[in-house]
């Protein structure tokens, strides 16, 4: 097919195609003339993920490159690929270049636990900056969701892993790590908001009356 | 206190702190001479939620002043507030300016349990987009997740809720509801990342040997 067709089949404009090829994270079609290619259904799937890192999930070029590198590598084990993908997605949080140690109240809930996690997770530092930003800001009480917080971590952390367990080959399994690695963030952040909107009503019941120039959705009759 | 002061009190730089002054979400100091304010100590508390705000959380100057309109108006009831939050946080997803509807899988959900929640909730439009993602991908058995993920934001919003009404005060609990709000979603994920590897490990045993040219930190022995 030409690039006009490759950019309506995968939903990525014809300049993003461009670009895409000329970083080198999309292959080259097959010259059929001087100033044309011809491209195929793998450039349709490999467009769909590119998609999905760059402009869904908000990976860097470079980042994406990564973890494609470990899609494409079949060697490679496929836990090390969940590394991969975990260790170039940015989280809501801009981390520091500065390394940081892994916090002492994490530390205690993982041995807790006895969950052996390596030193280089991403997480740790994730959940440093967060605990650390919490004191700054006079509020490490909060630090006490910990526990709770990882319970729930556990669980998603099983459905993730089941889903990643049930794909039907290799390849598909890795496009399933990185693909719900990356978006299943958003999906957890999404189900929170509801949720505490949830436990907000049980534990603050509503006003009788609301202000005239308050936004009237978000206290609106339920929408089923 | 001056402003050279105020800003090693708060940790916020002085070309920071100056256009936190023009843009009004920092009030002004008390004028003590032509070219010179004094500053207090609710300067450095509010510069600290700005810090956690902009600088941690990400959010924009304009989601930032209407965050902090909510933490103002000690007369906007709790639950408000934790909308306002709610809808200033960017998620890890770029959200597109058309309005999504909410998706069926998740709407069967949500009746299932007989929870009632606004149409304006924020989070049905991140769990639509990348609920539809999951789809054109050619990944909708990811959507299999979906009732796991919600028993875990059920207790992550508990605790985020137990946090928020321990808080001594009205103004307090108010700050605690946006500071956990922006910097949870990162908390989450961490743990998440923590948990993922966790499980990873227990499904797929490592292999035996590490190529040379492999970061060694992720397979290394546990940090404990």
């Amino acid at each position: 097919m030409r690039m006009s067709e490759l950019s309506s089949r995968s939903g990525v404009a014809v300049p993003s195609i461009k670009f895409y090829l000329r970083e080198g994270i999309l292959p080259a079609g097959e010259r059929t003339s001087p100033n044309q290619s011809s491209y195929d259904e793998r450039h349709v799937a490999r467009l769909k993920i590119i998609r999905a890192l760059i402009e869904v999930g908000g990976l860097s070029i470079s980042s994406a490159k990564g973890v494609l590198a470990a899609v494409d590598d079949t060697e490679m084990p496929i836990d090390w690929a969940f590394g991969q993908a975990q260790r170039a997605i940015p989280g809501s949080l801009v981390l520091d270049e500065e390394s940081e140690e892994s916090p002492a109240a994490l530390n205690e809930e993982l041995a807790a636990r006895s969950w052996a996690i390596s030193a280089g997770n991403p997480g740790r530092a994730m959940v440093a900056r967060v605990l650390g930003s919490y004191e700054r800001l006079g509020h490490p009480e909060l630090a006490a969701v910990l526990p709770a917080y990882l319970d729930a971590a556990e669980t998603v952390a099983r459905a993730d892993l089941a889903a990643v367990a049930a794909s039907e080959d290799r390849a598909r399994m890795i496009e399933t790590v990185v693909v719900g690695t990356v978006l299943g963030d958003s999906l957890f952040a999404g189900l929170r908001r509801i949720a505490q909107e949830r436990e907000s009503r049980s534990l603050f019941p509503a006003p009788p009356h609301i202000d005239a120039d308050c936004d009237d959705d978000a206290l609106e009759a339920p929408h089923e």
